[in-house]
């Protein structure tokens, strides 16, 4: 089954798949300085909660390789800057910050190596946290699977795919593992504007893997749910709270919503990385909000009148009470008992 | 305050404004055909069930005009294909039938007349319906400014704006009525996917004349109602059956849901032609389908993967409970209240 990767570590460089031109091109970005993969996590080449993790691991160790500190001491305080760029790129996703602990973590623990060593476990620990994502979203894959039946229609929203993570996705886990089990399911593709990583991305994926996927507008959704024409929802999240409630792409909420009053159960995938036990609701995530140009115009085609205002929101929160299930690498829990989890 | 026509009768043709090129170009399309008003209706350079409807009559008007009857009695007949071709260009809205009926009942009615006056009472009907539409959408506008209360904010769906009528619109018309009186309010417009009427034609409207408008992407409208943003929403339809269901553009139930999810009004305006008593309940409305490429491509260009699967309905049913009222020219009514209208 082939599946596209999101980024790789080829020849000392890492490369980053160009999402922004698929469906037309598959192009990866070659990044040598950290400020490269920063930009391209800033501007959406790369995206998906677990994937911009990754990337920022590996913009630490590229910036490591680089830097000619004398010491490891020097080394973590030359990083200061690179994690601190690294965090501001995208506000919303908990990953970027979960990576960039790991990485000061493992640092801090290893002051006392010489400076090279210290620079190849930095490398070692990007190649690992890339490594476990995919363990990880493997083994959400496989809890989710029960809700695989023969012939059931699953809807999905955004990207929470292979191209999302490491490799196989969050949300698109159990459908990577169903179709290598022969299970017959279709996926319906929620386009998901304004950056249209539905259509562009989860569709392309799916498709490319041989996946029977359909693709919808965002507003059609509630008329397949009301038809009885979906058996449920599962999507990934970018941070997921202490009581439950999930923030993800704008337009989960409503989803969740007409799912709740259409009985449709509404399943997030969200790896333990995800998960931010320091926030006690969803309405102290913040949430992004990104240009109006995203809204006004698409592939650079203007679709609105010139000067209207815009409101762009990139996120909204899921109440916990509509969603029926987090699917986690460590088992299924309801929402409520997100809070008795310890994680790290 | 300037406000575009969709439609007009200027030197013995009708002129339709091109609303595929808006906001880009005001364009009107010269008809001397009623095939050209058929294709126009067909391929969406007037919309809205109204206009339509008024089209519609024009079209008939114009074919009554070029052909060569020597009696009102084959007249009649020679209209009858012109009659089928404009009801099956769009199924789902009720006011192409309504039209045609009005029209018809006019011609069974003066059929004792020579064909040259019958011809002149058929373009005077033409113009009758053109400034009925105006009328009445006025009177919606009245009894709908109740809910204006200055400085609230309204979300509106699609365009149910003068564009979608012979002037001022239904959901639109308190909006320029409130506007004429001075009072302060916001309106939301969600952009409309596929075919972003309402980033195209609402926010290029209300712009045009200085109403403050913000245009959102359909999937953030529930985040605004959660968030408290929304004081009400307003949205048209195409039909409205027995039961007090409403047929309007794909999204308006799932914006419904949204608004009754966080207890805000959900009103919707409509002009008595729209009503349809003959249906008892919605889920009986045919539901148009429409190409695949509306999803695919914005403006020519493409955003989704070649050969991808499309669900493209064009309209959704909102059951009644969804509905708060219903502004009809004669009146607000509840939606239980529609059964018990005599409108014919």
């Amino acid at each position: 089954m082939p599946m596209l990767q999101s980024i790789k570590w080829e020849n000392n460089a890492v490369y980053i798949l160009d999402q922004r031109l698929l469906p037309d091109k598959v192009e990866y970005l070659k990044c040598t300085h950290y400020e490269q993969i920063a930009r391209a996590i800033e501007n959406l080449s790369i995206r998906g909660a677990p994937a911009i993790g990754i990337a920022a691991a590996w913009a630490v160790a590229v910036a490591s390789k680089s830097l000619n500190a004398s010491s490891s001491e020097e080394l973590f305080s030359d990083l200061n800057p690179v994690f601190q760029r690294l965090i501001n790129t995208r506000p919303t996703a908990v990953n970027i910050k979960w990576a960039i602990d790991r990485m000061q973590n493992l640092i801090k623990n290893n002051l006392s190596l010489p400076v090279s060593e210290l620079k190849d476990i930095i490398l070692d620990e990007a190649i690992q946290i890339h490594n476990e994502d995919i363990q990880i979203n493997k083994r959400i894959g496989e809890y989710a699977l029960e809700f695989f039946k023969e012939g059931c229609t699953v809807i999905t929203y955004c990207n929470a795919g292979a191209l999302a993570t490491g490799g196989y996705g969050t949300a698109t886990a159990p459908m990577y593992i169903a179709k290598e089990k022969g299970i017959k399911f279709k996926v319906i593709a929620c386009e998901t504007r304004p950056v249209l990583q539905g259509a562009r991305i989860t569709a392309f994926e799916l498709m490319q893997a041989g996946i029977d996927v359909t693709l919808i507008c965002d507003n059609t959704a509630g008329a397949l749910l009301r038809k009885g024409m979906i058996d449920f929802a599962i999507v990934g999240t970018d941070r997921t709270v202490r009581n439950g409630d999930v923030a993800n792409k704008i337009g989960t909420y409503s989803l969740s919503v007409l799912c709740k009053e259409n009985n449709v159960p509404f399943y997030v995938a969200a790896p333990t990385s995800s998960i931010d036990l320091s926030i006690p609701s969803g309405d102290m995530i913040p949430i992004e909000e990104r240009s109006f140009e995203e809204v006004t115009t698409i592939k650079g085609v203007r679709i609105a009148p010139e000067g209207i205002k815009v409101i762009n929101f990139a996120f909204d929160v899921t109440p916990a009470k509509y969603v029926t299930a987090i699917i986690t690498e460590k088992g299924i829990f309801k929402p409520a008992e997100i809070q008795e989890l310890r994680f790290r």
